[in-house]
């Protein structure tokens, strides 16, 4: 299987977040990405690291607010003329019945958007973003022309990106470009699978109203989780799109007996649904040693889950979301994909 | 004129808020109300100062959805208890479309209900803003029986807190809940005019499809200036309150010329609308040297300020809204209370 990296995901590089009024170090940083990098290399040889080809705006435009792409690409000029050359975070943002309507101020416009105090914008941001859409669109492009599989390793992840806003790490959702682009190019029938400890609210936003992508989300249940105001059972999509989206909410505490059930379930509705191709939203915070995270599965549980993904026998693009363990992150992607290529 | 305050509002003491990402100092202190309380003392006389009296939750749940009221109640054993005894900010919210719903973490119930960085919760918040709302509702009780006007020196301050939400360092809307309370004393018709710089969302949202109420904001333009997302002059009400909100915002550099004229405006759109009595959000970081303002109005000014207001004819409860420039709090807020008295 390849892997498409760019480097340039290292401009994302946040110092800190903000965690019940606590400044604390960022969980999510560059060395999570070269980390898995250096054991794909191992793993399957340097020659099967690609790098990204760029495909402009078009692609993100398909799933996001025009507004949010803009404000994005154009924010740092004007914030760091304003505020000088540090991270920006949000002050205020849109309370319940507020309008969302555009403002003259840099700092509003980033309440408008932005959803947490963990995502801060900086100088590089958007050109670690961008990168990363099109590290997503690479390994799509790739499965498109014939690969059966292919690895889109964006840093930072994506899932918790929506139509209009960003948070949860995640800036633009790498994963639902990727999707979006096998129906742009015919498929009728894309499945997202979303096995990231967290929500992939995001995705689950962008693709509600849709019956061509289904999505699937396998995750720790909200009530106690981020995203924590999306990602319940009962969210089962509305309009064309009732009925094509599908949460699996574990405990804490889960283990792989209890997750690898959810996940058969998720795969078989995959099944039924018709899918042409998956994308897996694939994050590792399921780990058992995972800091920011309560599910127990260990490492050589994602060989299974790996294993259990190829049972679709469907073109596959893995998308690389959380993990925060970064010990042991490299070893799990591996052991997914390797589980995957040896089923 | 009588004056009631309760020195319990010091319980609410933020060491600091946080602006574009960095922490200073929070502009809304307990200095704030000491001041305007020695100036009042000097101006009207000791024996003009009055204890509040005690009104219970019922009047707040007029204005307020029950589970904020509850969320601010019952916070702090929890917050504590999980976090230690930390000032709380949220870390995340509720992005566009996603519920609202009860979770079990008590950060994301404080992201349910907070909309910045400004609000922070501690341990004596509740005291502190149930006693505010008692100040408001027993200034408003001495109008009901007879007097003329009163002042309820509120703080923290109140109208930026919304039917479920609060942030702008308001948690009750004090204003609200004293209009409210004519109301339920048997007015039909009650207006709210709000001369803070900043508008008055929290007012607005609480009464914005009620024709009972009308609300009247005189205020910087929110497209530049907080709260951002609400404020602009095409929100008119709606349902039944449909053109019982009137918003005059104006531009940074407003002088009183300026002002006065939006005053009268406002004014006489409440005499219009045929209030039987008004509750005044006074405001006056208005003020030329207002720390984080941009109107120029002079001490002077305020005496016209009130004045005008007194032209109403109308029993008059003046609640305490915001005003940062601490060392003229208080004169500027006797000035309008003389300009009223001596009109
Ligand atoms: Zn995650
Ligand atoms: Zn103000």
């Amino acid at each position: 299987m390849k892997t498409v990296y760019s480097d340039l995901h290292g401009l994302q590089d946040a110092e800190a977040e903000f965690i019940r009024g606590k400044r604390v170090p960022s969980f999510e940083g560059p060395r999570r990405a070269e980390l898995v990098l250096a054991r794909v290399k191992e793993a399957f040889g340097l020659e099967s690291v690609l790098e990204r080809r760029e495909f402009g705006l078009q692609p993100l435009l398909e799933v996001h607010d025009e507004r949010m792409v803009s404000f994005l690409s154009d924010f740092w000029p004007r914030w760091s003329e304003e505020n000088g050359a540090v991270d920006a975070f949000p002050n205020a943002w849109p309370p319940p019945r507020a309008h969302r309507r555009q403002t003259q101020r840099i700092g509003a416009e980033l309440g408008r958007f932005c959803v947490d105090m963990s995502s801060p914008l900086m100088e590089g941001t958007w050109r670690a973003v961008s990168a990363g859409a099109d590290v997503a669109l690479t390994a799509q492009a790739l499965v498109s022309a014939g690969d059966r599989a292919a690895f889109a390793l964006c840093r930072p992840p994506g899932h918790h990106a929506g139509r209009d806003y960003f948070g949860g790490y995640c800036f633009l959702n790498n994963a639902a470009i990727a999707a979006q682009s096998f129906i742009d190019q015919g498929a009728s029938r894309v499945a997202v699978l979303d096995v990231d400890y967290h929500h992939g609210n995001g995705t689950q936003d962008i693709f509600y109203d849709r019956g061509d992508v289904l999505c699937v989300s396998i995750h720790a249940d909200p009530t106690k989780e981020y995203p924590y105001y999306l990602g319940y059972a009962d969210e089962t999509g509305e309009g064309p799109g009732a009925d094509a989206n599908c949460n699996l909410p574990l405990p804490w505490g889960s283990d792989y007996a209890t997750y690898g059930e959810a996940l058969v379930a998720g795969v078989s509705r995959i099944k039924q649904f018709g899918a042409e191709a998956v994308v897996i939203s694939l994050g590792v915070d399921t780990f058992e040693s995972d800091p920011i995270s309560r599910f127990k599965l260990r490492s050589d549980d994602f060989l299974y889950l790996g294993k259990t993904i190829a049972k679709l026998n469907l073109p596959t693009v893995f998308v690389m979301e959380g993990g925060y363990a970064v010990e042991a992150i490299g070893l799990n992607v591996v052991n997914v994909l390797s589980g995957f290529e040896n089923a």
